[in-house]
């Protein structure tokens, strides 16, 4: 039960990021341009929206191989929460990265 | 060259055990019901599927993050390979999750 | 804004249901068995889980091209909600798939 | 058979075009910069990826409602198409969109 109300959690948190991250990179960021489209910001960008989707997906899976992708969703979510607060100005995906990467980091332990 | 050469093939190992996975599990499995359908078992074809193509999407993206995926997808290519042969009459996965794996381990590495 | 509320609506409401879908496919469905494992629904369940995730993918990229994919998952929605009724038990999804199927319609039109 | 060997091609179609569409605006348009990373064009490239990626995956799911699918796949492939045209500089994104408007749109049929 507390095993469930925590990937319940880990799940909503990977929902979130992806979310944030890709209507962000389709959005802002493509809207404002300069730093914001650098390549490797961009495909940060992109691949923490899809590895947080997929991580969510292989836990409504109920896999028992999900710590291995909530592992790789963490790196990317620490990376990525990084380079949007080095770009700034993407206050909610920084918060979004942040707690989906602490989120994924418990549910890998 | 010789790195672009080993991603491009990365790539195509990943998005060919992709296809294997997914078609046999909606496929095969469904038809053949017993060991194919068991929970433990359907829930690994589809969430090695579901890595798979995420760990090509990453590639595609040229994510210098990518080797977190690649060590994810190993993992449970490894477990799907093993979960094909127990079950058996699975030989295609069984050949293209293992193709798969050590593919993805090298680009882990 | 307007316009907006409602695309904000849709994204979650196809949220919801990809979650109900992959979450009932990989869990109750499996461990029921029977009719919740014929080929036919369980194919059903699994597509339609994959196209409400790209509906959203879609809206969240703010592409003009969304209505399209809406008309796809409204319709994949409204035969999933049937075979689900068919089944029996499985009442979460049929609630997701027509909320998800009127909404989607609203988008399209 | 017949139709089995036109759903093959057509999956195949779908998954060059994910590939295409995918690797050309997270490489190619990146670093072009420009008409590359207008937001019409960027959201047009990585939503047509996506559908593309799933309609392959409604197909090898072999769902009797992957015409729906198609015909979304290839209405945005139509348009990506055209923007990569307009563009320049977008052959092989041109080509493959084109064959896999064409695919689709006789499976939708």
């Amino acid at each position: 039960m507390g095993a469930n109300a925590s990937l319940q959690d880990c799940i909503q948190d990977c929902l979130r990021c992806y979310q944030a991250c890709q209507s962000s990179a389709a959005g802002m960021c493509l809207e404002e341009g300069g730093a914001h489209v650098a390549p490797e910001h961009m495909r940060l960008m992109l691949s923490c929206a899809e590895v947080c989707r997929t991580a969510a997906a292989v836990m409504l899976n109920q896999s028992p191989q999900h710590p291995a992708v909530c592992r790789a969703c963490a790196e990317l979510c620490t990376a990525c929460a990084g380079s949007c607060a080095a770009v700034g100005g993407m206050d909610e995906c920084v918060q979004a990265c942040r707690a989906c990467a602490e989120s994924c980091r418990q549910m890998a332990a």
